[in-house]
């Protein structure tokens, strides 16, 4: 079954909202099903398909269903089909997934608009404050300026330096692409940067701009960040070290949305909200299964696939090591340049194509390579 | 006439879009011309009216209108009444306006929005270079950062200091009533503050915030600010100053808002656009006509009006100055709590009662009392 999906012109692709993320990989696992019936040929493995709805918005019942259905859903690996594959077009094998939480981070000027020219450097003005909070908290070369933020972060082994390196080919393509001559920490390689924890902004609101615009001191400027974390940081120590950051910056930190309303001293309070997030994890490269997909991927796509320690994005795979103890391998199907989670979303015909190959050629051929004949589960 | 507007419940207001800024004032004055008829009493000087309605959009026309009318429109002296009067309630004579320009300042990242866990700490944030952007052109206390902006702003002389500190008695309570314990550079004067620049941030807009925010890495950030100018400060020079200070950080100024679409280097560009704006002008406290109107003012409010050196609003009055030499004094009528530019504009009836009274008794009484019998333009 060579690849097929690279002689598809790549301009063809259907758009829509998660037709990457992640539709198009749960109509590839019944396709390819259907394939392997039309070829008469038995998946090797028993197989279990679990899907879950809930990542997007926090996986919140998550750890719950796994804890009550452990029995059922013993396995000796999960598969994951989420992520995109290598920016090349090349397949990829990931090995982890970086940890993820947001926050929203809220302050305040006077508790009503004033006249920016009567009160305009005398009231305190929130869009200076959500600024400097901002350029307190991060470089522009992405370094985390946040006290005790790195503590718990190992240093990149070199031998995943090494793959990252190789992942990252294709970046200077990748930034002409994208309308940028350089990108951050002077052109560091993409497939480090992702082994590194990061800081996003997500967005900023105060006041207007533009032809909106008004001569007024705003009552309140936001900004929702995300984290990006590594093996070992936890999101709520992430929260703890913020509002450390908050405090040590003069603010009084308030985990009510509305208590602004009744403060006397707006300019030094600060809503913090923080998201629950997932931790970070992650499976040696050296272990047989991992070899074992390894084999089939380069059999599927007629090629190596590139091995990726860490995925960039997030996805709640620590539930499934922290509630069975799971071994979790991802093998991303769907083309890089997705725009996942933003406007026009598509999904690559040619990956499309590509992902049920590889899904079909796992099912039929685990069984013989997998280390003692055991049966993994696919999701 | 003594003061009425002081027993009318503060409570009883307009409120209405540009209530107080400035239909309150235009309605005042032919209601004071219609109390004279009334009263059987003549103005002493001629009168004029004069009733601009481009303010608030830059005044694009007024210059040439006053070039081209300056016969019809010759006057011993101009008598403005715009502006708010003192944050007590009391009367003030204001010899001077702070001047005002707005710019925009756009910073860009990626030309598509990127998943923030796939290019999250590799591609650069535009949010991250507004924030950095901001924190580098004023500090939490108003200063402003950007080399050579003071230098054509003169020293506050003693005799405005002192002015400007009367004028700040009811800061305390001010503060209370805004929510603020503490307002920039520790609780200075209100009245000294806004003799000095400012730079006021109207508006911050980059990705999402709250419930739409989005785990990706914006394509473009922008920022709107508002700079309040005195005399000397020049629009046009301070466009240059910001240009220069955009080059420092590393970024390419352009003025075209489209640029970033053809750019090979979004990271590193930024769009500058800078408003007209209005200069900043003043006249002495020691003049004989300002003295004139002092006086009448004391006998229609029944009190010492206090005497601001300095609006920290803009009004175009440097276009009087440039086209017609004139002398300009303002007389504010509205309350200071009138949320002008914001919503829910208001105009307490008490301070449109007390604006018909001064209104009328200039008119009645600044001919007696004005120096060499000249007559004065009323605005």
């Amino acid at each position: 079954m060579p690849a097929k999906g690279d002689t598809i012109d790549p301009a063809v692709r259907i758009r829509a909202r998660s037709a990457s993320d992640d539709k198009g990989p749960i109509i590839a696992m019944l396709a390819a099903l259907d394939a392997l019936k039309a070829a008469k040929k038995a998946p090797t493995v028993n197989v279990k398909f679990f899907l879950e709805g809930e990542e997007e918005a926090g996986s919140a019942h998550l750890g719950d269903l796994l804890k009550a259905h452990k029995a059922v859903l013993a396995a000796d690996a999960w598969l994951f089909f989420d992520g995109p594959a290598h920016v090349s077009g090349a397949p990829q094998l990931v090995l982890g997934v970086r940890g993820v939480m947001g926050i929203d981070v809220t302050f305040y000027g006077p508790n009503r608009a004033l006249h920016s020219g009567h009160y305009g450097n005398w009231a305190p003005n929130p869009g200076v404050a959500v600024a400097h909070f901002i350029a307190s908290v991060r470089d522009m070369d992405g370094r985390i300026k946040i006290a005790g933020f790195y503590d718990d972060v190992p240093a990149i082994a070199d031998a995943d330096r090494a793959l990252g390196k190789a992942l990252s080919a294709t970046d200077d393509s990748l930034r002409t692409s994208l309308g940028l001559a350089r990108t951050e920490a002077n052109n560091a390689a993409l497939g480090e940067r992702i082994m590194l924890p990061a800081l996003n902004i997500r967005g900023i609101r105060t006041g207007e701009v533009g032809g909106g615009a008004a001569n007024a001191v705003p009552t309140s400027a936001s900004v929702s960040i995300d984290f990006r974390l590594v093996p070992d940081q936890q999101p709520t120590r992430i929260c703890e070290l913020v509002t450390r950051h908050l405090v040590s910056l003069g603010y009084t930190v308030a985990t009510d949305p509305n208590a602004a309303a009744r403060s006397t001293d707006r300019a030094h309070l600060a809503y913090l909200g923080c998201g629950g997030g997932y931790t970070s994890v992650r499976v040696a490269s050296t272990l047989p299964s991992v070899r074992a997909v390894q084999t089939l991927m380069t059999r599927a796509y007629g090629r190596e696939p590139f091995v990726m320690p860490m995925l960039g994005g997030s996805l709640p795979l620590f539930h499934f090591v922290e509630q069975l103890g799971a071994t979790v391998i991802t093998v991303p199907t769907v083309n890089a340049d997705n725009s996942q989670h933003a406007p026009n979303e598509n999904l690559r015909i040619g990956n499309l194509w590509d992902g049920i190959g590889v899904m079909a050629e796992l099912m039929a051929g685990l069984g013989p390579l997998w280390p003692g004949g055991a049966s993994p589960v696919m999701k």
